[in-house]
């Protein structure tokens, strides 16, 4: 066992004030902060900069760089530092946060999870979609969009999920809209199932498309990464509260 | 429009430090803060008592008891009041959130929905149960464990789920536990797949039981509500961090 500890540590969808208390207070008890590029700019501005360490992978080889990044905690932790290891959303939500805790295991390294507020979740919340309603869905799915349904190592199976009766949450679903919707539609699923696409949601420049799933690809042409998209006819319920919803 | 505003606010799955930032302003910002069950024991000792309105459900009849508090919450704002509405977990997931928003919309009543940390995901999270991981789970579905799968009204469809290849984590699913897992082993589900139960996760007394699909009937006899159940490979997960883990 080292002296240092490392914390898997949730930074939320973007609105710092949407940080747990408890991340709040690690951060600033923290000797080293490795963050990614999913945690937003105004929550870092307000850490201590000499603190803060990007290991964000935009960009860069991604099998390298986690390796990087998982012995680099192992070095800080052996020094004896405290290490909050802070990444977008919740860390065990398409985080790596099970690999590094692993990682860390395997290296006697002792590690405290602090669970955040998903992304998957809170985007399509604060603009009045719920995952699960009475009168729309009583189950949620959050899939990754990230890989590509149409090659034979996707492991999620569009085809399923077509027939799926409740919502689906589809994180980094920017890139491969045209091709999951298509998979989607090819499966039987309803082309005028809603669609909405939430893109920087939490944060002031946040913008929402609402389409079907028939249409959204051509709706959404404006929509830049980071964005949720969310399928399903809990979508309609924004609808019914924007005349009151503050966000 | 009335003059006050309604705040839905997830207060997070019981450690007090598991409350957002923002949720924590509210909270000391509010004039009526209307709580329910789920809401953790430490947390509302540590709110000002005048505030507090438990409004929770159990024991009373459920149909006329939400009546009563849409009615509350927009008799409170018609009065100019700061209302935080207080709920366990997350407000949007199995939270009647949506159905909230819709009432006060139809009121007139400002709303503002403030994500909170899941329950379904965080409790799985913080004994080192990631929800998606890349050599276990690309999906995760977060479904009731409330309803009766053996009930023609049940909407969760447990056939489909058995061969769904993600991890599937069941809120309030103690009482249907036999009921469920009878269902996912005859769709087909393998008898080895690994199942956990985590009894108030988050909190002190936390409890943790591991068994399988077939044996987790008769291994967690002593799970009492509130419990989140976890059902795929990526249970395992936390027995390879478990002896680095803090929770």
């Amino acid at each position: 066992m080292t002296s240092g500890r490392v914390y898997l540590v949730g930074a939320g969808p973007g609105d710092p004030e949407l940080l747990t208390v408890k991340a709040n207070r690690l951060l600033t008890e923290a000797d080293v902060i490795l963050h990614d590029g999913l945690v937003g700019e105004e929550l870092l501005a307000s850490l201590p900069a000499a603190a803060l360490e990007d290991v964000g992978k935009r960009n860069t080889d991604r099998r390298t760089t986690q390796e990087a990044i998982n012995e680099r905690m192992v070095e800080l932790a052996a020094a004896g530092k405290r290490v909050v290891r802070l990444k977008g959303g919740d860390p065990f939500v398409f985080g790596r946060g099970g690999e590094e805790a692993r990682y860390l295991a395997e290296h006697g390294v002792p590690v405290e999870i602090v669970p955040g507020v998903t992304s998957a979740l809170a985007v399509p919340g604060v603009v009045g979609i719920p995952a699960t309603d009475r009168d729309h869905a009583s189950q949620v799915t959050i899939v990754t969009g990230h890989e590509d349904p149409a090659k034979d190592e996707s492991r999620v199976d569009w085809g399923r999920l077509a027939g799926f009766d409740g919502t689906i949450i589809v994180l980094m679903g920017v890139g491969k809209l045209p091709e999951y919707t298509a998979a989607l539609l090819e499966a039987g699923m309803e082309p005028e199932t809603p669609v909405a696409m939430i893109e920087r949601g939490t944060l002031p420049e946040q913008l929402m498309v609402r389409a079907t799933l028939a249409t959204i690809v051509e709706h959404a042409r404006e929509i830049e990464p980071p964005a949720i998209t969310v399928i399903g006819s809990v979508v309609d319920v924004t609808e019914l509260v924007e005349g009151v919803l503050a966000c």
